[in-house]
């Protein structure tokens, strides 16, 4: 990993964001690509997650990632190394992706041979919330030392997403943190939500959460039209 | 504390922040009282800082808190119970406060009495940072389970803050954390910024910074016309 690719994305001057992102997720479906928006507060491990995610899937699919961030290539980095296609996105200071800026990246990564797409969003518990990316399942993650009240306190993202990784887990001990109030806070805003603690550093609930991941992008697949 | 008062805010139709953040700033200074805009992630710690702040001051001068959430109240609660005047903000889903907020905020707790006001900001470290709510000072804390990268990644906040708090230091050991590192990216970024890594937890690095903010408070009513 040498060069690695810096996009400058900007903000479409359209407000039809929902049926821009209906479009973009029709169109990967077509091709065969699930589509992982992965939210969360800046420093939540999404990174590390998600190279470890990476690594435990790559020899099953094609993958590619696609690292918004207002700047720096520190993230690109790190997931190029572990054998997904990468880009990085720069928002030019924007605090969210919309469906627009979600396919100037698609279309800058590239969907060839690939599986499987994630769109690490931008460090932010709260405006990605609002956006639909076009994304085929919405992904957030709670780090333990972030505490236990943040469903209580950022509703809107805990009630959209589909899945909730609650990382770090190996730092239990050091943080007063009750995951059962958690899951609890989270389940009375969102009933149907998927909770998977997990420790990218100890590899604890890993499992879970990689065959989650496998078992919606072969079932996404075959919904696809000329998949 | 029973009764958290909880106060619905709204976005000024108004574009001119920048004037309106000066006129608050210029007459809580003839008030003879220091606004401290408290930014940082969800979960860095900030209402925990805040609170030990809070005991560690409150002899000495009349102190005020404005919790800004999306939501709930917890954080109204935590600061009432260790003797700051505090009222709840609520941004509607807004991600950030300009000055106009703030003022409804001001003018909702009320100035009387009170030397330093603390607007502990909506837990984002992208939207509050383009934002002057008329603040006479901008600190920010970067927790150490958020990771040293932050600076490259943010560049924006740890920009425009007068005051780098890096907090949750008790867990330097638990996380890889590069305190040199951190400290030399923040300042080339902004090379007159003041930084302070304290745990509020064993209370290591507490008297450092309730010092600085003493004697800003201290200045600023110097400078009150009718302080």
């Amino acid at each position: 990993m040498d060069t690695i690719r810096v996009m400058e994305i900007k903000k479409s001057v359209f407000d039809d964001n929902d049926q821009r992102a209906a479009m973009l997720r029709n169109e990967l479906q077509e091709q065969g690509v699930f589509l992982l928006n992965l939210m969360s507060s800046p420093g939540s491990g999404k990174t590390t997650c998600l190279a470890k995610t990476v690594e435990s899937l790559h020899g099953s699919m094609g993958i590619g990632v696609m690292e918004a961030d207002i700047d720096s290539d520190v993230d690109a980095r790190t997931i190029g190394e572990v054998g997904a296609k990468v880009i990085q996105l720069h928002t030019g200071g924007m605090c969210h992706l919309d469906a627009s800026m979600t396919r100037q990246g698609v279309e800058g990564l590239g969907t060839k041979d690939l599986d499987l797409i994630v769109l690490e969003n931008i460090g932010n518990l709260i405006c990605p919330a609002d956006f639909d990316t076009g994304a085929s399942k919405n992904a957030m993650i709670l780090s333990v030392p972030e505490g236990d009240d943040k469903p209580l306190k950022y509703p809107g993202m805990f009630s959209m997403a589909d899945v909730l990784i609650i990382s770090k887990m190996d730092t239990l001990g050091v943080f007063d943190f009750d995951l059962d109030a958690v899951k609890e806070r989270v389940r009375a805003l969102n009933p149907n939500i998927s909770i998977f603690p997990l420790s990218a550093k100890t590899g604890e609930g890993m499992e879970a959460w990689t065959q989650w991941l496998q078992k919606e992008v072969a079932e996404w697949k075959k919904g696809a039209t000329h998949a």
